[in-house]
């Protein structure tokens, strides 16, 4: 495997609805769109592919590998990039509950690893945000990252991003790019969002690709929209507007590597 | 032990030199000022009492307790408050080492917890900071966080900031308020102090107290000033201007209970 050092990383802002199809067509669209531009890694947000009402999550979970799936990896061979299908709502044998699940797609047009989403967002926030995850959804157990020719990167979803425990699982096994998608909520995400995607990238010195929905989420959810590419020294490289939109930032694993020299802070870790 | 669950936090800026007498006057002073304001918790910077060059440290060590940490509590036990005494160069059974180790004094005078920083600061960023503590430093071993009238308040110093696990660790066994006394360079800070501090509050939900130097250390170092207090939602309740200054914020712990219980993020964590 070819190590490649500079790339382009673009991550796509959504506003996905509860018609798969259109979904992912619009997916493909702006994964046509960052591929032409130049992308070599796309990360898509949480459920690009299904938002809709949670009684129905059940319904319309689909297998891995399944339809979309199959669609995304033909994709993803075609334009010789790698993909991080944000996240899908996968079929378990729980009949009531489902699986977050992300994934990363090589060039090959391969699933090359799986996450299944640890941390339920199970809150009751007063006057906003109220919402039971785990009612019609299971949590997985493993934490996930990859060696690619891009580096090693990590999977992540949405709510993690509170628990920096998986991201230095995964930094310190030597993940390079953090990816999250995401359908972070408006009130959540103005007070948190920003500051916590700066906080992973500067406590691992990696860099974070988070991709975000906007918009309303036919199961009444605001979103923040916000996708955000951070570079390993915390500072943002492309922040979108909103509406769905892809943002890109250079990632430079030589820069990297010479800030993981000069501040060593991950051979410092003594607690984990 | 009376629960206080209402009360006025200080954080002490200084800008200490290699006079201990006078360090110790001048923090002592911030104190009595901090304990008039109203304040029943007061932080002082990591190395308050001592910054100079790092060759002369081990000479300059003290025992715990011994003169300086004796002042501290009588002052402490007449004051009626609680003070985390930053850091104090303590000394070791190693000829050529010590331990940097921050105090918390409660108000009988008698120190209630001795936490010996962890992580030491050693890098060498190009053209700007270049230091290794290890030279001079011993590393402690023990995460440390103490039940007090005030709440559980966790214990720790500087560099410790970009390590999360210290934290989880401490929020985890119920710590509510996190103090960082430290030393953090005009460099490191411009980029990393805030959005630091700030994502240690929102991911454990606590208040951070963190009290800086400012000014030049004899040692070379330019130190970033910038103290802050932080809430459990990541807002800052106070910001330190340049100069030595005291400020305050506010902590209400009923009010973080209520945060803790609409947003249970610490009850959902899977990793640790």
């Amino acid at each position: 495997m070819d190590d490649i050092l500079r790339f382009t990383a673009a991550a796509v802002q959504l506003d996905a609805g509860s018609d798969t199809r259109l979904n992912l067509d619009k997916a493909e669209s702006f994964i046509a769109e960052a591929a032409k531009a130049g992308a070599g890694l796309v990360v898509l947000p949480e459920v690009f592919l299904w938002r809709g009402p949670q009684a129905e999550e059940v319904a319309i979970a689909e297998e891995i590998p399944g339809p979309s799936t199959t669609r995304l990896c033909a994709l993803t061979k075609r334009l010789g990039i790698h993909l991080v299908a944000g996240s899908i709502l996968e079929r378990s044998n729980d009949q009531e509950r489902v699986y977050n699940t992300s994934l990363l797609i090589d060039p090959s047009g391969s699933v090359a690893a799986r996450y299944r989403k640890i941390h339920l967002f199970d809150i009751d926030l007063e006057d906003s945000v109220s919402i039971r995850e785990s009612d019609t959804r299971l949590a997985g157990t493993q934490v996930c990252s990859v060696d690619t020719a891009l580096g090693k990167i990590a999977l992540s979803v949405c709510y993690d991003l509170r628990f920096p425990e998986l991201y230095r699982q995964s930094a310190l096994s030597g993940a390079e790019i953090i990816t999250i998608p995401a359908a972070f909520t408006a009130t959540t995400g103005a007070a948190h969002w920003e500051v916590l995607l700066r906080a992973r990238a500067v406590e691992n010195l990696a860099y974070v690709i988070a991709a975000n929905q906007i918009g309303t989420g036919t199961g009444g959810i605001v979103t923040y929209g916000n996708s955000m590419i951070v570079d390993p020294w915390g500072q943002p490289l492309a922040h979108a507007e909103d509406g769905e939109t892809v943002i890109y930032g250079e990632i430079d694993r030589n820069h990297q590597r010479d800030l993981r020299r000069q501040l060593p802070c991950l051979s410092h870790a003594r607690l984990t």
